[in-house]
C-alpha cells in the first residue's frame, strides 16, 4: 500500500540517457523534507544492538579496499541521495555510502561487514516503490552504480551480460543497435539498474510477451554475506547440473546477497509495433476481449492493459486533453499492443480481430494507432493514470495479483466501501476521497488499485485497510504484484504466503546470513 | 555419456494414451536381462550402512497408511517395472513400491522414512534418461502414478493445475480441448509425467519458443523429507512477496522434496504449424540460417533443430527410405517449424525468409511441408536419429550445451580422434566403430553428440572419455543441457560446476535432507 503523494523525484539528477515514450521526467523538490524512517515507523522497528555502529577504523578500511576516495560518501548532503527513495517518503539515517568498482571489491568488503556486524543495504538506481533498497537506521550503504560495464553480447544467441549496476535503457539501446531487445520494460528504465531489476524480480511492460526473469536470467554473479563469489555466468541456455541457484536470489530484494554481475538471454526486437485502444462497456467484456486477443494474436501480442472510466476521466482532467475515443465515456478501457516482425500482417491479424470482437458486441469503439506519434499518445492515456492519480493531493496504491475473474471486484468493493462511509465526492471537494480507481496488467492478472484523495486521513485508512488485504487473502491474491515487500510491507507477507512457507523463508535467510547483516529490518 | 544400445523398452506397456507424431513406438524385449546397477558399478559405489533395511513392521505402516493393498507392490517381477529404467541399463534391488493416492499421505510415507533411515527414490513416469528414478540398491520406490488428477484450468488466464502424476500428453490433450498447450514437448510425452518433467527440469522441442519451466511453472506442491507440505499452488502469474521457493524443486531431481502437484502457466495453442527442411554446406552457415530464422521469423518460430550429413545417411540407411532432400548429399540440415495463428502470413514468412537465405547462398536447397503428412514425415528425419544411431549395435551419448561458435566442434574433434585411432568404418563392418554424429536443438545451443558403434568396448572409451568432458569444460559448456546429472553423471558435476557451487548445493541438500533419505548415490 503505497501511499505518500509522489510528489517530486531525483531521477532527472542521475544520469538518465534517453526518456523512452513510456517513461515521465521526474523533479527535484527541494522544499519538501523527507523525515527519518526511523521517527515516522518508531513504534514498528528499533534499532538492533547487535549491529557494531561505524566507526573511523571501519571507514579506513574501506578506503583501503576502494583505494579511492571518490568510491567513498560521507559528505551529509550527498549522503541524502542514497538514504532517501525516490518517492522521498523513506530516509536513513547511513554515514557511509560505498561505491565498489570490482566485484572482489564488493567480497572484501561484505566479508568484513560479517566479520564486525556491520548491517549493509545494497542499492541499485534506488528507484523501487516500497523503500526496498534505502537504509532504516544506520546501515551501510553499498551502491552497485560503478559496476556499470556491459561485457558481451553474443550476437548468434542473444545472450547478454553485464555488470549489475548498467542502467536498464542503457542495456536496452546497446542491444537494440545489434537487433535484441531486454525482455523486460519499466516506466524508470532511465535510472533503474540491471541487477535491481533481477534483485526486485520486476515485471514490467513486457512480461506478458517474454515471462518472468526467472525463465530469462541464464546466470548471475553474487556475493554473498560472507564474502564468497557465486558465479554462473557462464551457463548457458540449458544446463540441468544440479539446484538452480540463481534463482535465490531473484526477487530476493538484497537480503541474500549482491548481484554484481547479469547473464540474460534476449530475444530479437521485434520490428513492427502496434497500438489499439478500445472503448468496452463491462468487465465480463475486458475478460473475453482479453481471451480473444490472446487466441487470435496470439504470438504477437505483446500488451494487454485495462483501465477504468474514471481512470480516464481523472487522466483527462489532468491532461486538460479530450480523450482519444471521442464517443462518450465507457465503464472500460483497454491498450492492446502487438510487437511482430511484419507490420502488414500484425495489422491484418488486428483488424480482424476487432473486426469479431465488435461484431460480437464486446467493443463498442476504438482507434488504432496509425503513426509513432500516435501510439506514443494512446499509451500516455495508460502510462499518465498514476500521476492523474495524485492530482487531488495524493494517492492509496495497491499493487496487487487477483485471479482475472474478481480481479475488478476489488475495485467495485473498495469504492462501495468508500462510498457507504460517506466520504467520496468526484467532483467537487466537499469530501476527502475522489474516487477508487482500477487499472493495470491484465494480461498478467496484475491490478493496481489507486484510491485517489485530497487528503490523507486514519478514517479513509481505516476504511481501506485491513480490508483490501483480507480480501486480496480471502481471493488467494497476492498484496505484492510486481513491487516486492521492502519496507512497506514488512509485516504483511502473511497475507499472502501460508506459515510454512514464511518459515521457509525465514530459515533460508537465516542459513545464508546468519548474522543477519543484509538488508535487515525489511520483509524478513 | 549415455551409453547401451536403446534395445528395448516398455512404454508400450503403461498408459500410453495416443501416439503424437514425434513419438516412436517402443517395446519391451523380454529377452534381455538388465544387471544390477549394484553390480555394474560395484567399485563406485556402496550401500551406506546408515540406511535402516525394510522390515515387516515397516510394510505394515505403510499399509496402514495407503488402506489398499494395491498401493503396495512386493512381488519380485511387478517390482522389476520400478526397479528399472525404461533403457533397461539400470537395476535396483528395492523390494517396495509405494503407489500412494493423496498429498497426505506421501508426506506420512516421507516423515516415516525420515524418522526411520528409510532411503526413498521418487519415481514419476520412469523415463529419464540417466537412471535418476531408480534405486541403486534397495531404495523404497515412491511413485507419484496414482496422484493423476487434473485439479483445474483457468480458461482466461491459462493457468493450469494438476497432480505431480499427471501424463504429460494427457494434460497437453486436456488443454488442446481448450484452446491451450502445454509448454513443454517430449517424445516421452505418452509416459513422462507433468511432476517429473518439472523435478528434472526437462527441456525438450518447445523451449525454444515457451522458454523453460523456470519461467512457465508458477507454482509446486512439494512434500520434504520431514512429511512437511510446501504449497505455492495458488501463486498467481505475479507474486514478488519473497523469496521464490518453488524454483528449488525445479531440477533438482527428487533429491530434495517430491513434487505432488503442479500448477502452470499455458499459452494459447497455435493454430499453423508450418515445417521447411533445408541443406546446408557449411556449420558457418547453419549459424547464420539460425540468426536470419530468428530475425525474420521471430515471434513464428517454434523449433530450430540441426543434422550433420551423416546422421542423415545413417537414418536413410535405418528407415529404408530416400531422404527428402534428393539432390544430394550436403554436410548439414536445419529443420525450422514455425507455430503461429495465421497459416497465410506464416508461410509468406517462411517463402521470404527462405527465398533470402537461398538469394545469399546459406541454403543450397530445401522443402516446405504442404500437408500435415510431409509435416511429420520431415520430422522423422531429426526424431529418427536416435534410433538410427542404435542401428549398428550401440552408441555412446553426449547431450551437452555448447556456446553455438563452437558447437559443432565437438563432433569433429571427436571424430578426428576416433579416426586417428584407426576404430571407424562408415560402411563396413571391420572396425568397432561407425562414425561421430551430431545434431541438436541449435536453437538452444544443445548438441547431441552420438558415437555410433557395432560394439562397446574399453579402448573406444578411453578415446572419448575424459577427453569430451574436458573438451566441454574448456568451452565452459554444460555436461547435461537437458537429460540431468542422476546416477550415470554423478561424478562429473565438477565439470560444469564450480567449488562454490557444487559446495552450496551440497550445503542446501543437506540443509533440507539432513538425514540423506531423498534419492541417495545420485550426483549429491
Amino acid at each position: 500500500m503505497l501511499r505518500g503523494v509522489v510528489l517530486a523525484s531525483r531521477a532527472a539528477l542521475r544520469p538518465v540517457s534517453r526518456q523512452n515514450s513510456y517513461s515521465f521526467a521526474r523533479f527535484y523538490s527541494a522544499a519538501h523534507t523527507v523525515p527519518f524512517t526511523a521517527d515516522t515507523y518508531s513504534l514498528k522497528v528499533q534499532r538492533d544492538s547487535k549491529y557494531k555502529k561505524l566507526e573511523e577504523s571501519d571507514i579506513e578500511y574501506f578506503r583501503s579496499v576502494l583505494k579511492d576516495d571518490n568510491y567513498l560518501i560521507t559528505d551529509k548532503l550527498d549522503l541524502d541521495f542514497y538514504n532517501e527513495d525516490w518517492m522521498r517518503k523513506y530516509k536513513g539515517q547511513s554515514q557511509l555510502v560505498l561505491k565498489p568498482k570490482t566485484t572482489e571489491q564488493v567480497s572484501q568488503i561484505l566479508k568484513y561487514c560479517n566479520d564486525n556486524l556491520l548491517a549493509v543495504v545494497p542499492q541499485g538506481g534506488n528507484t523501487g516503490l516500497v523503500g526496498g533498497s534505502n537504509p532504516v537506521f544506520d546501515e551501510i550503504i553499498i551502491s552497485v552504480a560503478n559496476l556499470n560495464n556491459i561485457r558481451s553480447l553474443d550476437t548468434t544467441s542473444g545472450i547478454f551480460k553485464c555488470d549489475a549496476g548498467v542502467i536498464l535503457e542503457n542495456a536496452d539501446n546497446y542491444l537494440a543497435e545489434n537487433g535484441y531487445i531486454f525482455p523486460l520494460d519499466l516506466g524508470a528504465k532511465g535510472s533503474c539498474h540491471v541487477g535491481g531489476v533481477c534483485a526486485t524480480n520486476a515485471g514490467g511492460l513486457r512480461l506478458l510477451r517474454y515471462g518472468s526473469l526467472h525463465g530469462s536470467v541464464l546466470g548471475l554473479e553474487v556475493v554473498l554475506p560472507d564474502g564468497t563469489i557465486y558465479n554462473s555466468m557462464n551457463a548457458l541456455r540449458k544446463d540441468n547440473t544440479g539446484f538452480d541457484l540463481k534463482q535465490l536470489f531473484i526477487g530476493s530484494e538484497g537480503t541474500l546477497g549482491i548481484i554484481t554481475g547479469v547473464s540474460i538471454l534476449c530475444p530479437s526486437r521485434p520490428t513492427a509495433t502496434n497500438v489499439a485502444f478500445l472503448a468496452v462497456s463491462s468487465y465480463e467484456a475486458v475478460q473475453k476481449v482479453f481471451v480473444g486477443a490472446r487466441k487470435e494474436l496470439s504470438e504477437i501480442l505483446s500488451a494487454f492493459e485495462f483501465m477504468d472510466g474514471k481512470s480516464q476521466i481523472l487522466t483527462a482532467r489532468h491532461l486538460k486533453t479530450d480523450h482519444p475515443i471521442e464517443s462518450g465515456q465507457y465503464p472500460f478501457y483497454v491498450l492492446i499492443e502487438t510487437s511482430g516482425s511484419n507490420r502488414d500482417h500484425d495489422m491484418e491479424k488486428i483488424e480482424t480481430f476487432l473486426g469479431n470482437a465488435m461484431e460480437e458486441g464486446l467493443v463498442d469503439d476504438g482507434i488504432i494507432a496509425q503513426d509513432e506519434t500516435q501510439l506514443r499518445n494512446l499509451w500516455t492515456w495508460r502510462e499518465g493514470i498514476p500521476e492523474a492519480s495524485t492530482a487531488a493531493g495524493g494517492v492509496y496504491k495497491y499493487d496487487v495479483s487477483i485471479p482475472l475473474d474478481d480481479l475488478y471486484k476489488l475495485v467495485e468493493d473498495a469504492s462501495e466501501r468508500l462510498n457507504a462511509a460517506g466520504v467520496v465526492d468526484f467532483d467537487s471537494d466537499s469530501k476527502p476521497v475522489v474516487e477508487a480507481i482500477g487499472y493495470g496488467h491484465i494480461g498478467d492478472g496484475n491490478l493496481h488499485l489507486n484510491v485517489c484523495v485530497r487528503e490523507y486521513n486514519k478514517d479513509i485508512e481505516s476504511i481501506l485497510e485491513p480490508f483490501v488485504y483480507e480480501w486480496i487473502q480471502e481471493k488467494k491474491g497476492s498484496i505484492s504484484a510486481e513491487h516486492g515487500l521492502g519496507f512497506q510491507k514488512r509485516n504483511y507477507i502473511s497475507y499472502s504466503k501460508s506459515d510454512v512457507e514464511i518459515a521457509m523463508i525465514k530459515d533460508l535467510k537465516n542459513h545464508y546470513d546468519p548474522n543477519g547483516i543484509m538488508n535487515p529490518y525489511k520483509y524478513i
